[in-house]
């Protein structure tokens, strides 16, 4: 049998870690593993989330003999109240972004710097939320649909629109448990509020709107800027591109785009293309421009333009340790405010761009959307002039890199099921190959991956492990963000990967011709996974809880991941975690977020810090509920 | 020359709290004095705000050996990031609770829970708001400006509409520092964001962002709440009541309201003058039925109907130490999750009323607006249904008590500065004669005097004495929330109050009728201070910056209380703290928040624990502006 030859394992990405580190040590430069190492032990109060903060009587942390707070809070109310902030912070984060991607929106003209991409899928947005657009002119619509969708921040009454996209159980039981998602900056606010001084104390009641809260990222603001990010940049389609360091090119100008709003990327992108630049790079001395992504920026105009990814999270400081960055533009979240004195160990130019992100010892270049392009432009040539300062003797491109085929978002994964589809007998567009593949057994599911690294658990090992056993089950899987990023890496978004698959997922591979990890974009993209899980069980005709199909965070660490498990687990589908969320000093706690919940949306989280050990609970999981199904 | 004889000292207050506590030892109760001691000392890194848990890397915390986080936030990023956070939480804290207000102003109707009283105010913002009211029933118009005021929170454009009732001069400051408040919900939520993980860095950025969180309270939020408040339930006027424990009546049914939000403490108020419920308590050996209000819903109900006031923030258990009250009800923020067992260990019923505060051990009866009134006639019926099961072997009810003059918005201190107005030479209805009062030095200056009790200091004693002193030297006080309750309990309310002025300030209180410490109403009600100081410092024609007018919050506890500090200093008004901010661990955060804010609003931070040292700057800091000013 053929066999898959071009992996790349996390040893050997382990091992260009490691020469990198040489150069770290002979600039004097600190990484995260130096300073992992000084901040651990961790504070035991804060690992088990029973230290409160919230007035200034404290902190207050809960002990066998102070078991509670000054005002009487006990664990659980403290751990209840920091999970729900986290919640509500995470929400707030994918959802600002959402917002920021909507005044773009509202910006774009048809000889400006951002213009509308997608026509059809604003039309269609626009029908589905009642903006008129007869007789008037695409701009038009545009701004309207951008004024509706910024009305989902802030509205006085009512519910998300987009809750209306999910199965119709699903909604009936979020209405039933008083879980509908409001306003989605009003959910954040009343979040902070039942969690001030004084308030709610009752962790069941805080957990719930937490699962609120959580749905107004997944069907607001999340899905919100999925969507309109594909009407501005265009919905991403399947494009062959590279991952890991090794896509930063020893001769070429290169450019690391970081973060995670495409807004300011996508100029970049474009400027980059721009002829008169990319001769000043060759009369520099260079072969030309090279743009490529870190973190879910990388996965934005990977899907868009076949950019290439550099790689992860907790692989930033790595690209600049190459010494061959000539500069580094970041817009939004994940960002080390490490990476500026990183960046003066060499003579990359760091540069911050969004008044969200302000880092002290950048370049602050604040992007103004009427602007964009031409300080993109500026920009790159700030790159250009700043390539003959690099130096030689610090530069180490690892050579590691591996080919991926990514870009597929639902539309993409539908077209594909098309191709597999007899017309004659079933209609097109649906998800019904995927349902007759899993009930068949060929497929035994299909588990979405997603989420960051957390230096708790070895970097990229959880993601690998896990993804290697479940292709092997003939699990299919769906990944955004870092976790896509590790598969980038490791070669798995490779066709070729079909050969560490079962039987069953391989032979699905060659006839509907994909990768056995879709690649379904950056963080804010997991509602794209909720549109295909909703879609699924609608073409099934059973409800989501009930479908073979689970998600995965072996390695989070963000407070937006801990939004996005809440709007899954609301969402119907169980949650495994490779990190354990901070609420352990509650025993209340620990069992509302892992059986708990289940009682109110049918699923829930399931903890393992053992990957193994992890997978091995995520395939039980997938075949128990193909027992319960009956198939 | 005569005295005032009838203050009741700390000393007094103290030693009715030590009957109390021996009850408590008695009855096995725990209350904040044990817990208090049990969890000091507080965890250092906590007090300096250099703990990180904004991601499950952490926590991170910053020592000398391990000076960055893992991402690399640094003591500066950290502490202005969890001082952000702070205000956040405070600001939510403020104004969703005057989004629940809106939507009572919303469902009100003729016959219904809940009537316009203040239809003359509702006209005139209305006016103000552009709400058309021409041929317009008044419930037609309440509800427009409802769903106007409602729109001030999650508006996709322009700022707060109340920022143009700031003196221009400030306006001017607001957008040349870009501070001026978008819709409140949006700053929360970028403030979330702007402090998640791999976002903002930037101390100065951070508290910058403060500072426009804090303004969409103040000039959001809060004033929103009051303006409502007073269209709902009425403007209050002056009135005498009555403060402290020794309001409980020992042969009454005692039902204390409990908490900030009106809407609930109304009905009840109402509902216990119902006669069927008067006879339905005397036919159960009572004398009848007694409210007393707690926390800021006693400043609600004592400045609108001269409901009784029991007492403040750290005496909240003591009330039910007493063993004479029958019910408490609460409403939202500063309420104790101790009080549900603390109630079990004697008859009384706890009831919590609103889903943002839900607290185990409670009986909770949500309240609805189409129902209030009945619920609150039920309550009732409970309460004294309760009555019989009163336990004398647990009763007593302290003997203090002190009468107090409250009720002193904008609109009477305006009706009495009219009462000594020359109406032959100068307008009506101006701040003129307190501008004159103070440019004569007759008055030195003013002092607005707010903000909770902190274990961290003598409960209510660095407010006694601060007070004390400034009326010595001729400074008025205006007061809300706990410090206002310290003044009632005091007796500082009282117009006799006057014998503990200095000559000047005790001849403006005879001429102008008025007690030296005007009660303004609950934390929300700063908001009247804003207007105030703005209102003189336009009828002077000087910036706020430049009068003799200053804050103190000398026992700070909760996040509204910085978030309020935030809304004060970006008005230009100084702010005297009792109790650091815990920023301490970051010397440019402490820099910030004392000298930095100066150069963008001119006004900062002054910190002193100890209240003697402390009233002696704001007596030089009240003197300094006079010198400037040249009088």
């Amino acid at each position: 049998m053929k066999t898959f030859d071009h992996m790349t394992t996390i040893e050997q990405m382990e091992s260009d870690t490691a020469k990198l580190k040489e150069i770290a040590c002979k600039v004097c430069a600190e990484t995260w593993e130096d300073r992992n190492k000084s901040q651990t032990p961790h504070c035991k109060f804060g690992e088990d989330g029973i230290c409160c903060k919230n007035c200034s009587m404290g902190p207050c942390r809960i002990t066998a003999k102070a078991p509670r707070g000054i005002c009487g809070a006990d664990a659980h109310a403290i751990a209840g109240r920091n999970y729900l902030r986290t919640i509500a912070a995470g929400t707030a984060s994918h959802s600002d972004h959402a917002r920021e991607i909507l005044h773009v929106l509202h910006s774009t003209s048809p000889d400006g710097s951002y213009k509308v991409r997608d026509e059809q899928k604003l039309l269609n947005l626009a029908k589905e939320w009642g903006v008129p657009t007869e007789g008037k002119d695409i701009y038009a619509v545009a701004h309207a649909v951008a004024e509706a969708g910024l009305e989902e921040f802030g509205k006085p009454f009512g519910f998300q629109r987009f809750i209306k996209r999910a199965p119709a159980e699903r909604q009936k039981v979020w209405k039933e448990h008083d879980i509908e998602p409001r306003a989605i900056d009003r959910e954040i606010a009343t979040s902070l509020h039942m969690t001030h001084m004084g308030n709610t104390a009752d962790a069941e009641v805080l957990v719930r709107q937490g699962l609120r809260t959580g749905l107004s990222n997944g069907w607001g603001g999340s899905m919100i800027g999925t969507e309109i990010t594909d009407i501005l940049f265009g919905t991403p389609t399947v494009r062959s591109t590279e991952g890991n360091l090794g896509v930063l090119e020893k001769d070429m100008v290169n450019i690391v785009v970081h973060g995670h709003d495409p807004a300011f990327s996508e100029m970049v992108v474009t400027a980059a293309e721009v002829k008169e630049l990319v001769d000043y790079a060759k009369a520099k001395g260079s072969r030309g421009i090279n743009i490529v992504g870190l973190c879910c920026t990388a996965n934005e105009v990977a899907m868009r333009h076949g950019v290439r990814m550099a790689g992860n999270f907790l692989q930033q400081e790595n690209a600049i340790l190459t010494g061959a960055v000539e500069m580094m533009c970041v817009d939004v979240q994940c960002i080390f405010p490490a990476l500026p004195a990183l960046s003066d160990c060499f003579h990359t130019k760091f540069v911050t761009s969004s008044p969200i992100a302000r880092i002290p010892g950048s370049i602050y270049v604040e992007f103004k959307t009427d602007t964009a392009f031409d300080q993109a432009k500026e920009l790159i040539k700030m790159a250009i002039d700043n390539y003959q300062n690099r130096d030689a003797s610090k530069l180490f491109i690892p050579e590691s890199k591996n080919t991926a085929v990514v870009g597929y978002p639902c539309e993409q994964i539908i077209k594909h099921l098309d191709g597999v589809t007899n017309s004659h007998v079933d209609t097109l567009g649906s998800y019904r190959p995927a349902v007759d593949a899993i009930k068949a057994g060929v497929l035994r599911g299909a588990v979405g991956i997603v989420g960051c690294n957390n230096p708790r658990v070895r970097p990229d090992y959880s993601h690998f492990e896990i993804m290697k056993e479940l292709l092997r089950n003939d699990i299919l899987i769906v990944a955004t963000g870092c976790a896509a990023q590790v598969a980038t890496k490791a070669g798995l978004l490779n066709k070729d990967a079909k050969y560490l698959c079962g039987a069953g997922l391989r032979r699905v591979c060659e006839l509907v011709d994909i990768p056995p990890i879709l690649h379904m974009g950056a963080c804010i993209d997991i509602s794209r996974i909720l549109l295909l899980v909703s879609g699924i069980a609608e073409d099934w005709g059973v409800a989501t809880t009930q479908l073979p199909i689970i998600g995965c965070a072996p390695e989070w660490m963000s407070e937006k991941a801990v939004s996005i498990a809440n709007y899954v687990v609301s969402s119907g589908i169980d949650v495994y975690l490779g990190i354990e969320p901070q609420v352990k000093g509650s025993s209340q706690m620990m069992e509302l977020i892992t059986e708990g919940t289940r009682k109110l949306t049918g699923a829930g989280y399931i903890i393992n810090k053992e990957p193994h050990a992890l997978v091995k609970s995520m395939i039980d999981g997938i075949e128990a509920k193909r027992a319960a199904l009956g198939i």
